[in-house]
């Protein structure tokens, strides 16, 4: 999902961009750019233009085919991009010599996928009662059943300990994990988002590519400040400006898509498409309120445009979506330095080559990790409604022994006749025994 | 929580033992112990059984003082056992030229116990209406302060990066990522064990010391077969006797719990102490049942003891004692052999001398941490029954808006009637309305 070109990329920087030991080579002759080189750039520069609208594309369409297409999508990613970061861990390549070693970090990925998906799955069977009714079992040990599976590969591991690469293949391990709980844990909450509503997906990475496109544009005119070590090319000026932008961007924006339920109504099954006829009760955050100006305000745009105005009518989730841009230009932006900061700690120009002109997935996705993780968090504590509702109250008192199923009764009972919602005539009586 | 020795540990075997380079050397002179040597190995046999009872005897006292204390030394042990872990990343020692290095470490672990005990501390506060009522706003968005002040972490490593060090400081992120996942969060499910009864949390603590012992006493008489290269002292002997030992002690220890309301009761506050008088319903599996013998034991047993036993009375918790036993003597020593993985990767030889004859707090807990997750998971997966509670039900209830709750309570009547639960005289009628 990518942004025109690196973000916040300055060509009064870019001579500096080195990696390693060239570094002073590079220094030794800042602005001069041999034909050769400049002609590479350009192709490179358009491979990456084009590439930009296929993948900005490929995103709109995934999206508008629904939940489905969508975590496939997601999954696809995660195997890519956990590919792309775990094969980082055996350089040098030694582990070529080490039996099992690629099997078992699949194995790792297949593990914490079905515990991830699994969850979903359920959710999903709700509807099909007899493929409920059978995978029971499996759902309701599922925990404990990912937990073995997990148990298995830890013995596995334990089992291929070698001696000479004892603090090697420890190191991969550990690598594993970090892989696991960065990569795959984290684009996990993007699955997440997709079920309380398609929006708390799509924001998201929008705000971030948004934030790339931006601050490369504002970098590009006015970049003149290095803001990290770690990423030359990004500049103070590509960062404010950028950061700016995203936030404008993201309050209009919510604005726009509060309105369609396809976006805003937590999907009613998994293969819903954009043509599919969405309805529900939307959260109230993306219903309009009228808000009071302050007086002084007021006065002032009296002043300048002649008219009285005392409120705007503004969605309250475009307040939200002021937080979460903020977090999409300010934090986000770290997931890429961190990213940054693994690819030359390894000595390496990109995590891959999947994509022409970009590199590797990872090296487009770098900053969406954290971003997905902030945004479910942000949803799960700021916005989400209390999902309480009648038929799952139901349920629960269904499960309740006959006497508690009666004390519960008389609770309700008592509370509905002292604050008067039992006022006679509105409830029927008890029937007459049938002794 | 020591065994009286290292676990399975074979004086025949123990000449091999040996680390690095020095393997041939000892392996050159076997059997042959000179003097200085044997009394230094006696004075640590001593030291060793002396802290192993001062050990056993702290574990029960704290136990006897209930849940907080025992809380308590969950939480100084995760903080000892991270600290030996995460200073092995320092190894080798570049990592004292960069700053915040200890700091950050230490940071990332108060993120995780602050989001973990945070958790228990809204439970526990809830019998504190006051302070509940001003730290509401705290525990309602705890989630996202935890993940707020993880990310305050994570921008702080990011800005720590420093040229040169790139590779080393990715390692010791990884590896502090291994630590909290592996240390500290497996052992927080010790807390959580706690919370459905101290019996839960006390078994599989018992099981692995009781295998260690077990395991040593058999490899000590009848070792002969190594069981695995990464720990030369540990038969296969060892592995199987103290199984079979550990699954017996394991099945009758259970029966002689299971009417201690102390231990077999979820504990209804922390300051709980065993001269408190504990009343609950048990669950269930602790009650005695008699189960059916098939006619051919039946048979065997009258031939036998010449009496005829068609039943036996057994509380089912000892058939979960068999399966968590098994796992404690099967699955968890490869918590040990990771461990000793681990040592063998950074060539040393404990996790450090806090508890003298024993090495670290590390060497002597390396099994119990896979065994506190095993647990809580079989606990949640097999044993745990609905925690649904009329209060619980009632709250939700409350939440509901006023037409909901009409709904819900029709609902419920209109089961009642249909199951005769609402027979005439056992409901009070409505009340007159007070118009």
């Amino acid at each position: 999902m990518g942004g025109v070109s690196k973000r916040g990329s300055n060509p009064n920087l870019r001579q500096r961009k080195s990696l390693g030991g060239s570094k002073e080579t590079a220094a030794a002759a800042p602005g001069i750019v041999p034909r050769e080189e400049s002609t590479k750039k350009w192709r490179n520069w358009w491979q990456r233009t084009v590439f930009t609208f296929v993948m900005i594309g490929g995103f709109f369409t995934v999206i508008a085919l629904g939940p489905l297409s969508i975590m496939l999508m997601v999954l696809c990613l995660q195997v890519l991009i956990y590919r792309e970061v775990i094969s980082l861990s055996s350089v040098p390549k030694k582990e070529r010599d080490l039996p099992w070693s690629r099997a078992m970090n699949a194995y790792f990925l297949g593990c914490l996928e079905y515990y991830l998906y699994g969850q979903n799955a359920h959710r999903a069977l709700k509807r099909h009662p007899w493929l409920e009714a059978h995978l029971q079992p499996v759902f309701a040990h599922h925990t404990f059943i990912s937990f073995s599976m997990y148990l298995v590969g830890f013995v596995w591991f334990v089992s291929t300990l070698r001696k000479g690469y004892y603090r090697f293949q420890m190191g991969q391990f550990a690598w594993t994990h970090m892989a696991l709980a960065l990569v795959v844990m984290q684009s996990q909450f993007m699955i997440e988002n997709i079920f309380e509503g398609i929006f708390w997906f799509f924001l998201p990475i929008a705000l971030v590519i948004v934030n790339d496109i931006f601050a490369y544009v504002f970098g590009f005119f006015f970049g003149r400040h290095q803001l990290i070590e770690l990423s030359p090319k990004k500049t103070w000026e590509g960062y404010i400006g950028g950061g700016l932008t995203t936030m404008v961007f993201g309050f209009v924006f919510t604005a726009l898509l509060s309105d369609w339920k396809f976006v805003v109504c937590p999907p009613p099954n998994l293969h819903m498409t954009v043509f599919s006829d969405v309805q529900c009760d939307v959260n109230p955050v993306f219903v309009p309120r009228d808000y009071r100006l302050p007086p002084a305000v007021t006065a002032l745009l009296s002043a300048v445009l002649h008219r009285t105005i005392t409120t705007v009518t503004i969605r309250p989730v475009q307040f939200h979506s002021l937080a979460i841009s903020a977090f999409a230009s300010l934090i986000a932006p770290f997931g890429g330095f961190f990213a940054s900061g693994v690819k030359r700690a390894f000595n390496i120009k990109d995590f891959g080559n999947s994509i022409p002109g970009h590199g590797g997935v990872t090296d487009r996705f770098d900053c969406q990790f954290i971003m997905a993780a902030f945004s479910h968090t942000y949803y799960s504590s700021f916005i989400r409604v209390s999902t309480v509702t009648v038929g799952a109250l139901f349920s629960s008192f269904l499960a309740l022994g006959a006497d508690k199923q009666l004390e519960l009764y008389r609770n309700i009972q008592e509370y509905l006749e002292t604050t008067g919602s039992l006022a006679a005539g509105t409830v029927p009586a008890a029937p007459a025994p049938a002794s």
